[in-house]
C-alpha cells in the first residue's frame, strides 16, 4: 500500500473540506471547557463561525499560561472515566501543563506515528529499537504506541547503556530507531571510538526528534551511523510526537493537516506572515475528543516550504525549528530571528563559530551590529580581504532580514566565551 | 459487574477444561519452535497425549538455559512480521532472557493486568499512577497496558522525583498506584518526614510487585501510605505481571489458570509435592501464540495454599515467593529452605534478626544447627530460661521441617554480620 492512511493522500481540496468540518466539531466539543465556553461566548462564536480554513482566525489564541492556569484537568471535554491517559510536561516554573487523552484520542495519536513511519519506508517486518526515555514524556510512548501499531516488533530499550543498544540492534537485526539527536551523535561516536563501521550495524532509519538540531547535525548522525536521519516535531500540547515529519525527500516536515490546523503568524500581532515567511507556528486540534486545544501558540518559530513536494503529498511541509518566538527581535520595525543571523553566517566558510548580534540606538534610530569570529587559518593581514568579506557578508544578511547591519570580523578566540548556552544578542537599547 | 472477565468466576471443572483444551492447542503451536519440534518428537509427544490436566506432566520442562540457547528469537512460532513487542531480562551472565509478543499476545497479556486490577477495587473512573520503570522490564509497560485497558486514568510517572509523586498524587487525586516495595517504604518514611500524615493521600491502593517482601514489609507500607497494599507475581517468561494476584482477602495470590498451567514440584526429583507443601512453581502458558513456553522451571518457590478461598473464586492461590529453588537444602533427605527456619525464628519476640545456619555431617549423618541470637533487652541470665526457650524453637522448626535440629542462642551482636546480602547458610558438609 502507497499510504498507511488514505488522508495520507488527500488533495488540498479534501483536507480542507475535513478541516472546516473537523473544526466545526472541535468548536462544539470544546465549549465543553469553561475556558472556551467563556471566550467563545464572549466573541459570539458558534460552530457556523466557521465557512472556509481562514475563518480560524476569528477564534482566540490559547498559551501555555492557559494551560496552566486550567491544571490540572479544567480544559477536559469528557467525564474523567473516558480519560485514559495523561502525559505532563516537567514544568521548570509553575504548574506543569498537561495533557489528558480519551482511548480514541490514543488511538488516532497511535495512527499518526504509524503513518509517519510507515512514510519514510518502516514496515511491520522491520524491528524499531525505541531508544528514548518513556514516562511522563511523550516521545517514548508516543513512538512506542506508533511503531507497535504500525506491526513493527517494537523493544522499548529505552535510552543509555550503549554497548547493549548495539548487541540489541545486531542481535535482532533493528531497521529502525528512535534516538533524540544528541544521543544519536552520542552512539555514532562510541561506534567510533570502538573501531566499528557504521555498515556493521543493521540500522537503516533513524528517528530523530525532541531536541532541535541543525541540518548539519543530520548530516553528521547520517554518516555516523550509516542511516538515513528522519526529523520528527511534536509537542504534547498537540499529542506528542506524529505532528510533522519529514517525508523521503528530507525538505521540511509534512504537517498531518487532516488532524492539525497550522497557521504561521507574526509573533506581536498574530497575523498571518506571507507565506514563506518566517513566524510562529499556532495550531489547532481537529480529531481531539478529550482536551481539544483552539489555536495553540507553539512559540516555535518555522515557515512554510512554498513549493510542491515531489513526493506528492499535498499537505504542508514546515521547516526544522528556527527558534523560540520569544527570541524575536524588532529593528527598525522588522522582525529579525538570531537563527537567521546564524544561518548566513556559517554559509561563510572563513567564519568561525562565535558571533555576537549587537543591538543599540544612535540618534533614536536602532542600529544592528555583528560581530564574528574569523576563523584561525583565514585570518589575513591585508585589511582590503577583511573589508571585502565584511562587505559580502553585510550584504547577504541584507537579503535575508532587510537591514544592512554593520559587520565586523574579529580575531579567533576574541569574543567571549560561555560554558553553558553562548548569549548571542546584547541589545543596549532601552 | 462483578468480574472484568467471565473466566474469573469459572468452576473447577470449567478452568480444567479449558486447561486441556489450551493445553493441547499450545502443544500444537509450540511444535513450531525447533527445541519443542524435537523434544515432542524425542518423546512421541503430540496433542493427544493431553487427556487430562495431569498429564502436563509427560512433558518436557523448559529452564531459563533453554531460553538463553534459543536467543534472540529461536522459539518464535509465527513469522517476525507478527512479532509486536519484546521484552528481556538484564541477563547478569550469558545472553539475555527474550520474550517475543504477538499482538494477540499483548492484548490477552493486558486482559489478564485489567483483571488484577478490577479485582481489587480499581475501576475506569480511578486515577492509577505507574511508579515503575519502563522500557524491557516488563513490570511498567505490564501495568501501564493493564490499567489502561480497563479504562483508568494512566499517569506514566516513572520511579524517583518524590516530591513531584506527592504533587501528582494530590493534584490528580490518585486512588491506585504500582510501586516497588522498597520503593514504597521510602516513600512511606518521605512521607512521613515532610510531617504529612497517610490521610493526606488520596491513595487507596498500592500495587507491590517485582521484588519478594514479608508480610511485614506489606502491612508497614499499608501503615505508612495508609493504603492496602496488594501482592502481585509475575515474570517476563509468562508476560510479566498479571500472573497471580491477591485478592481483597490478601491471603496468597490467585493464579490465573485459564492462561497457565500451575504445577509445584520438588526441584530435586520433579515431582509434584503434596497439597500445600513448598516446593518448585512450574508454568506452562496456556493463550500464547508467538512463544509458548512448556513447564518453565521459575526457580521461585511457594506452595498452593488449599483450603477455599472466601471471595469465591477458583483459581488456585500460591504463598508469597519463599525464595529461589536454589537455596533448597537437603538434610537427611528431607528438602528444606532456609526462608521456613527464619520464619519459625522470627515467630518468637526474644530472638533477633541475626542467625545462621550450620550443617555438618557426624557419623555419616547430616546434623542441622541453628545459631540465633537473642534480643538485647530479652538476655537472661539464667540458663533454665535459656534453655525452655531453645527447647521450644526446636519443637517448633521440628513441626515445620520434621527434622529436630540443634538450636543454640547466642548474645546480641556474637555473630558475624555482613553488609551485604547475609550469609545465612553453612554447609561444611562435604
Ligand atoms: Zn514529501
Ligand atoms: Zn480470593
Amino acid at each position: 500500500m502507497l499510504y498507511f492512511d488514505p488522508a495520507e493522500g488527500w488533495s488540498r481540496e479534501e483536507i480542507e473540506q475535513a478541516q472546516v468540518a473537523r473544526l466545526r466539531a472541535t468548536i462544539a466539543q470544546a465549549r465543553k471547557a469553561p475556558i472556551y465556553c467563556n471566550r467563545f461566548d464572549e466573541m459570539g462564536i458558534t460552530p457556523d463561525s466557521i465557512q472556509s480554513v481562514d475563518d480560524v482566525r476569528k477564534l482566540p489564541v490559547t498559551t501555555k499560561d492557559d494551560l496552566r492556569a486550567q491544571y490540572p484537568d479544567k480544559m477536559n471535554t469528557v467525564p474523567r472515566k473516558d480519560i485514559v491517559r495523561m502525559h505532563a510536561s516537567s514544568g521548570t516554573t509553575g504548574s506543569p501543563t498537561v495533557i489528558h487523552y480519551t482511548q480514541s484520542d490514543l488511538d488516532s495519536w497511535s495512527d499518526l506515528v504509524a503513518r509517519c513511519l510507515h512514510m519514510v519506508g518502516v514496515r511491520p517486518e522491520h524491528v524499531f529499537q525505541n531508544m528514548t526515555g518513556y514516562g511522563l514524556f511523550t516521545g517514548g510512548l508516543g513512538l512506542h504506541y506508533g511503531a507497535e501499531r504500525l506491526g513493527c516488533l517494537t523493544m522499548p530499550s529505552g535510552p543509555g547503556n550503549t554497548k547493549r543498544q548495539f548487541m540489541l540492534m545486531k542481535d535482532f537485526n533493528t531497521y529502525a530507531a528512535h534516538i533524540i539527536p544528541s544521543y544519536a551523535l552520542y552512539l555514532g561516536a562510541a561506534l567510533r571510538d570502538m573501531g566499528m563501521a557504521p555498515e556493521e550495524l543493521p540500522l537503516g532509519i533513524v528517528v530523530t526528534g525532541a531536541e532541535p538540531h541543525t541540518e548539519e547535525a543530520r548530516q553528521r548522525i547520517e554518516k555516523l551511523l550509516g542511516v538515513k536521519a528522519y526529523n520528527s516535531y511534536g509537542l504534547s500540547e498537540m499529542n506528542g510526537p506524529g505532528v510533522a515529519f519529514e517525508c523521503t525527500e528530507q525538505h521540511g516536515m509534512h504537517i498531518w493537516e487532516d488532524a492539525f490546523l497550522p497557521e504561521i503568524v507574526d509573533p506581536v500581532t498574530l497575523e498571518p506572515v506571507a507565506d514563506g515567511e518566517i513566524g510562529e507556528l499556532i495550531m489547532t486540534t481537529l480529531c481531539r475528543t478529550g482536551m481539544p486545544i483552539i489555536r495553540y501558540r507553539t512559540r516555535d518559530l518555522t515557515r512554510f516550504i512554498t513549493d510542491e513536494c515531489p513526493c506528492g503529498r499535498q499537505h504542508r511541509r514546515i521547516d526544522r525549528i528556527l527558534g523560540r518566538a520569544d527570541d524575536m527581535l524588532i529593528i527598525k520595525g522588522v522582525n529579525i530571528y538570531p537563527m537567521q543571523v546564524e544561518r548566513v553566517l556559517m554559509e561563510f566558510s572563513e567564519v568561525g563559530e562565535n558571533y555576537v548580534i549587537e543591538l543599540e540606538r544612535e540618534n533614536f534610530i536602532d542600529q544592528l551590529r555583528v560581530k564574528v569570529e574569523i576563523k584561525e587559518e583565514h585570518f589575513v593581514e591585508d585589511m582590503r580581504v577583511l573589508q571585502g568579506l565584511q562587505r559580502k557578508i553585510a550584504s547577504r544578511l541584507c537579503s535575508e532580514i532587510l537591514i544592512t547591519p554593520r559587520v565586523e570580523i574579529v580575531q579567533h578566540n576574541s569574543l567571549p566565551k560561555s560554558e553553558g548556552k553562548a548569549q548571542r544578542v546584547v541589545d543596549k537599547r532601552e
